[in-house]
């Protein structure tokens, strides 16, 4: 079932994303070309607070023309661990420290184009410290119960994949913090 | 919140992805440079049989390098109804023909890199027809029961986004069909 690669070639490399196309040889021996959006990868982290309300961060996503409802997340700095990579991101979009962390899932974001892996982790025993976010970041925090976010699933208003692995897993109640 | 696209220019035509570097003015009134991959959107079905069984494929990712457990999936072509192409990927991958068929979520693979939009419907009352992968597609069909589709999500062996949604939505009992 495997692909064997023949050859290579990077075609744009970018601030976050660089493509390269590949000749492959098919399992029917045939020659293929696949593209490959390569990215450093990124974590995102469901944060439970003490009354079971989870934090959310609202932002503009430029490549969607739309304002999402998402957990909180951003990119792996080149050779970070993604669990101090959650540290850090939780800490800098909503302003708190988890003394609990666990990673949830780590999965591909759409393996048909990009290698991005994300790892999702799951916070708890938050304590606040002080919101820090990037340059370029224009963030709302938001605190939703467990209703509320049952609500904003039904009605189709959470439009991002990893917050509705991480919402569905919440309701599911298979968190563990 | 929003940002105020100033240019926009095409860098990398792919076969799949498009690439632009977008300029933007950001709330605080700074520039910012914005790369968006640039993706037609595609559809994912999760196909429950009649003793509620799931059917997944499996297939070689070349992007990721593994061999992926997922559910049948596939692009829109240009213009394409997300319904007609799930009818249409069903059959090709699967082959089979759902005689129900009701859309789950649309929802954003990776917002902060690409415009791709997912959309997720269940399958039921299946009628076996005949598979008719695309010519560079090579897919093992595996059909697994509620309590294999458990074990291997607790063991982490699904390591894709809209299978993970998939699955959750199914264990967790909100599947009409």
């Amino acid at each position: 079932m495997k692909e064997k690669i023949l050859r290579e070639k990077i075609l744009y490399k970018g601030k976050i994303v660089n493509v390269k196309e590949v000749e492959v040889e098919l399992p029917n021996g045939k020659i293929g070309i696949r593209e490959v959006v390569e990215h450093p990868g990124a974590v995102a982290i469901l944060p439970i607070n003490h009354d079971g309300s989870i934090f959310f961060v609202k932002q503009y996503r430029m490549c969607t023309g739309e304002i999402l409802l998402e957990i909180p997340a951003g990119k792996l700095n080149f050779g970070e661990d993604p669990y101090q990579c959650a540290i850090r991101e939780l800490e800098e979009e909503i302003g708190y420290r988890a003394k609990r962390l666990e990673l949830i899932h780590s999965f591909y974001t759409s393996p048909g184009i990009t290698n991005e892996v994300l790892y999702l982790f799951e916070a708890g025993n938050l304590e606040k410290t002080k919101v820090n976010p990037e340059e370029d970041e224009f963030l709302e925090i938001i605190s939703l119960r467990r209703e509320d976010v049952e609500r904003l699933l039904k009605e189709n208003k959470i439009k991002d994949a990893k917050t509705l692995i991480a919402i569905y897993y919440y309701l599911a109640g298979r968190h563990r913090l």
